[in-house]
């Protein structure tokens, strides 16, 4: 992609209201724009990472056999009062007037909805177990919007809903949805935490959440770094300095976390209070047992800021970096790096990598400095001088280190960045 | 795609409430789900059709060279106040209030919002032109949400906005952006009639919307099948019967029609009232000269589903059908019918065939019924019959005669289809 042609107009400064590291420098590195509070629009950059995210996720959730569908934002009152949750979660829910006075809420979450298209069917015993699940925008009424991504009022979440005959079943099936998260925040680059957590407003049974560690985290997790054992602060038995009491050797340690996913088993709570059943082997109706499991996208996206940025920028994990390679032009009078530059970037998209081409004729510190904020895992740098001795100049954004490296080993030292 | 893993409840009657052929066919058919009047839910088989759809209009959009984005629905009362537009499209903009008692609105359209991105940005020469799109939800509070996907109360839609320096060069796009909108409609199985339009609500500038012919419309176009000429009723200077003015060779028609899509030239409306400015080569500050294209994303499917259906359900295009073929086992007592259904359907997926595969142990007049339903272009059948010749028999949807086919000349007859 030339840089010229996308909409890419980073900033020195980040405005001076966003305090978090995600906001300030994603608004700075031209990823997203702040329309209000906890309100954001994603830019051709970050539209990128968000479909990369996306990506991963469809990926590892598709595996687990779900089907992918969309619902919509728009609720009537009427199907919440059925589970009681309009009441419970007033403040919460965006509320929408129609001009006749008839009151929406705008879908902090699904479960009703999903519910209200299955209980409309009729369901047998052949057709357990099934999920399905969305990404799609939600509402939340939320008092302090004051961490970027982090937490928005509107925000994009992928949602995946679990319907089973039994709990054994749901058991099997939540246990495989735990390493599939597992493995979607290790794909973006994280470390993730596990810890069982109460079921809090949504749910009567236990959950889990899967945390990472950032000082821009909300939670305290207490953790052990040699076994994985964690518990959130609220409901921890240990605290830091304990021995583990899951692998009895390592000690336990504090780090402020970010809750980047979660996951109830809802049982059969709203499958009872909305009327979705199946019909066993005796032909009797049973209510379905039920779990859902969530992840914000752009917050994992801001989870990835906080985690890997430097004073310089966002370093970016390889799967989710908007570009894998930014091919760098340093302007000159001479003909021949410009020419150079074209034919390095045919190159590269030959060999199927996704390049960021800056084409600009602005300075080599211009192009230093948003090539670092914007955070690409691979720089490469043509110039006069590298063209000297038939070379470019590669540094990894996240080594300190240059390299000047002879045209023709380019594809070598490139193949584990397309 | 095993049939019975995917979440594909068909249904013999529609909703009685539902009065349209696209609601009543892609309820019945498993596409959506219907929450409330002009609020649907898209299940796994119209998500597949819908996400079809997005391909086309996105490959097409890039190849004008616009980026993608993605903008908030929840929009701040101030900013569309600013044109004045919170007034003018009071009962159309659903308001949203805060438990603080503020006030939002659920965008109907972007024009603020994306004004706003590029005001806080110095636009220069070297920028322009520059166009930038999104598919993105949609709110209308609309009286009539009583056609289906045709008249969304929520509804996606792909918006894309064009920035220029002059009017000149925003014509050059507006004519690029009519030849890829054409090329959308075609791929997905239409045949636009481009008529010239007033600007309506949004424009003062004049406009072009594309004219789709059912008796499911709303509107009505009168025009040449000779030449393609083409003008709507309200602002007709024809009539049925008229010699074609444009070809001076056709015979005016009349059709009922439903808008598909629709271009503006805003000029700088929105620039000069939002202040979205760049500077010209004198260092002079001008207005941004715009334009917005839009196309329904759900209304485009609804008006191929009002297009192609017949009394049995729907028959998709090629390239936006969920699947492009049927695989259908008809149960049988010997196991080989199973084996080679099994054996035919993974010899489908090597080939590259998105497939369906009826794996369900129901009737084969419930599979007819329901492949016609769903509407996929190629049929293929495996039955004891069929096989005892060594053959499946094959079907298209659009036509009524089935051939029996060997298997091993197969793939000779799906080349066409994957």
């Amino acid at each position: 992609m030339l840089q010229s042609k996308l909409f890419i107009k980073t900033r020195k400064e980040a405005p001076k209201d966003e305090i978090f590291a995600n906001a300030r420098l994603l608004i700075r590195g031209s990823f997203i724009d702040k329309l209000m509070a906890g309100v954001y629009s994603f830019l051709p950059l970050g539209f990128r990472v968000l479909k990369k995210i996306e990506g991963i996720v469809r990926e590892e959730i598709e595996a687990l056999g779900a089907g992918e569908i969309l619902m919509p934002a728009l609720h009537p009152k009427t199907l919440w009062e059925e589970t009681g949750r309009w009441q419970k979660l007033l403040g919460i829910i965006y509320k929408v007037t129609d001009k006749d006075g008839r009151e929406f809420g705008l879908g902090p979450t699904h479960e009703e909805v999903i519910v209200d298209i299955i209980r409309k069917h009729t369901i047998t015993l052949t057709d357990l177990p099934f999920s399905l699940f969305q990404m799609q925008t939600k509402f939340r009424d939320e008092p302090r919007a004051k961490s970027g991504l982090l937490r928005g009022r509107e925000f994009s979440m992928k949602d995946l809903y679990s319907f089973h005959a039994d709990e054994n079943d749901l058991k099997k099936f939540y246990d495989k949805a735990i390493k599939a998260y597992l493995k979607i925040f290790r794909r973006c680059g994280l470390k993730p935490l596990v810890v069982e957590a109460s079921g809090g407003e949504f749910s009567k049974e236990y959950s889990h959440e899967f945390m990472i560690k950032t000082p821009a985290g909300e939670d305290v997790t207490f953790f052990c770094s040699l076994c994985g054992f964690a518990q959130n602060k609220e409901i921890a038995k240990v605290k830091a300095g304990d021995k583990c009491p899951n692998c009895q050797k390592g000690i336990i340690e504090e780090a402020k976390t970010v809750e980047a996913g979660n996951i109830f088993k809802l049982g059969t709570r709203f499958s009872e209070e909305l009327g979705a059943h199946y019909t066993n082997e005796k032909g009797e109706k049973k209510p379905l047992v039920m779990g859902c499991y969530g992840i914000g996208l752009g917050r994992l996206m801001a989870t990835v800021v906080e985690v890997h940025n430097d004073e310089k920028g966002i370093v970016w994990p390889r799967e989710i970096s908007p570009f894998a390679i930014h091919l760098i032009e340093i302007p000159s009078k001479k003909t021949e790096v410009k020419k150079q530059a074209r034919k390095l970037y045919k190159l590269l998209l030959a060999e199927n990598a996704e390049v960021l081409y800056d084409d600009r004729g602005v300075s080599a510190g211009v192009k230093f400095a948003d090539a670092d904020l914007i955070g690409c895992p691979l720089r490469i740098v043509v110039s006069e001088r590298t063209l000297e001795s038939g070379c470019v100049e590669v540094k990894e954004r996240s080594k300190t280190k240059a390299k000047l490296i002879k045209i023709n080993k380019l594809k070598a030292v490139i193949k584990n960045h397309v």
